[in-house]
């Protein structure tokens, strides 16, 4: 059994928990906690709930800790503490930033001969992987990436700050016709608006302007600007009832020639369609702990990324099974 | 530079030869062939074409020998063979049979201190690749492998052979409503003749009886009375015309469910549309044996499979740069 413990129990840390349920070779030791111990509930029967200053002395009874933290300050902090300790697995997602967070969680984890693995998810994540088979297989082609319809928590947080906005939620949604021109391989070059729109559900403060937050939504720079932007007022009841979940997904395209003069053409896709974005990261980031755990039997240590990890070190199932059943 | 040789110089290694080209970091160093080497004409200028019967004398000048034969009676004796002399890539692709083939190269690789890769290509290879991570994904859930539009070669051969037909390619066409079905999430079974049809187009022996070849098609066993099948007569000018490619593609869906009580459903696709299906599986062949070269520097010997390669391994590019640029 491969022994998992969670540090944060917010919506990610109960994906993991609801992912390691999933896999009979798992089991969760303990939930680790900012917040007083005793006000968190866990789902599963028996776990302990424990502070996360006392992480330390759990060092001899966990396999493998996912880090459950925001990337913005949480993560950068927590997962090179944390990987001189453990054996650990973050979903590191603020992209530019990862080659930083790759040395400094790599240090510790070599220093302590632990294995971190960084990044894990679906983008960052399967989606890199797909990014990177694809660029292997077709080196003449060019590369796509839609994400949604789907949730943006920054977005709607951004929409939560406007003055008369008393709650939001925001969908970034693929626009149907780039991702039919980049099927048919004609390589299009696409803007930031062509590729997808933004759709708001706002709630307004009693007495709010409506005609000034909706101005205000989209026309705040970076966010909205440069998209085509539709906003919706709704009540809070219709907020709660049609948009409570966290759907997202998202498309993986690489379109790219072959032959002695690039005479065919082909189209690599990989598409995600998710009720549930932090439980499916939460399913690959427990996927990939059962990898760690294998690594660091063997003795290896250090930063580790999806790009590192030999895809049979995911499954539960034997070399020989899984080539019987799955090549 | 990975010095790389082809074994058999048919629609496959051609497609070997035009990746190569694309692929700075290799160099085609000779083509082997059954035939008399004299006849055979390579596209590559100055590349040495020999004959099989003097592949031992290449053992030290060529880093990954790449083999091009059939899997029906072909590899199963060249793999084994060769795995003695080089570091080989072959594209297996008989399902059933790949646990004996698999344990056959990798007695003979390991004796040699070689390593080989087999069953390289897309279907299997990058469809198992894709079968493999999203059942670590999604423990709980069903995987639907569709193929097409495309031409089944098996199938083409087993038209030609009906008595009355001179010529003749059939089409393999998976039904639209059949995939809608999967990834609407609804977990169907589909049988044999809801999941695909077959489109044949034939062209007729002087004064052969259309109305019996068609019969004769239809109700074939195996091939094609498991299936919805249309026979459209043409003339050879037509077949010649339109129906000279060698399309494929086809889609590998996973569709499970995550949660404590699986209230979440995920839809997992990875789809291919390749104008040629030689150059697209001689692509893959040829990002393998790079990794298969980085291994065999490493000291690593015996039979590989895509599951067991980290992806990193594929890539002409350092860790740093995939990291920053892919992940």
């Amino acid at each position: 059994m491969v022994k998992i413990g969670i540090i944060g129990y917010g919506n990610l840390g109960r994906g993991v928990e609801c992912a390691v349920k999933q896999n009979p070779d798992m089991e969760l030791t303990a939930v680790f906690t900012r917040r007083d111990p005793k006000t968190v509930t866990v789902l599963t029967p028996g776990v302990t709930v424990a502070s996360v200053n006392d992480v330390a002395d759990w060092k001899d009874k966990i396999d493998v800790m996912i880090i459950c933290g925001g990337s913005a300050t949480d993560l950068p902090e927590q997962t090179p503490a944390y990987a001189k300790l453990f054996n650990v697995v973050d979903s590191f997602d603020t992209h530019a930033r990862i080659p930083e967070h790759f040395a400094n969680v790599d240090a510790s984890a070599k220093a302590a001969g632990k294995v971190a693995l960084i990044s894990c998810g679906w983008d960052p994540g399967m989606f890199s992987l797909n990014r990177l088979y694809a660029n292997c297989i077709l080196p003449d082609g060019k590369d796509y990436t839609f994400w949604g319809k789907g949730v943006s928590q920054g977005h709607s947080d951004a929409i939560r700050r406007v003055p008369g906005v008393k709650n939001g939620k925001q969908y970034t949604v693929p626009v149907e016709a780039a991702l039919e021109a980049v099927r048919s391989g004609s390589n299009p070059e696409l803007t930031t608006r062509e590729k997808h729109t933004r759709e708001c559900f706002v709630v307004l403060e009693e007495g709010a302007d409506a005609a000034a937050v909706e101005k205000a939504i989209k026309t705040m720079p970076n966010y909205f600007a440069d998209y085509d932007t539709t906003v919706h007022f709704i009540s809070e009841e219709e907020l709660a009832r049609d948009h409570a979940g966290i759907p997202h997904g998202g498309f993986v395209i690489r379109t790219g020639q072959t032959g002695w003069n690039k005479e065919n053409k082909h189209v690599i896709e990989y598409s995600l369609k998710l009720d549930s974005n932090p439980e499916f990261t939460s399913s690959v980031i427990v996927a990939y702990a059962r990898a760690i755990a294998r690594l660091a039997k063997e003795g290896v240590s250090g930063c580790k990324t999806v790009f590192d990890i030999a895809p049979a070190y995911l499954s539960p199932l034997s070399g020989d099974e899984i080539r019987a059943h799955l090549l």
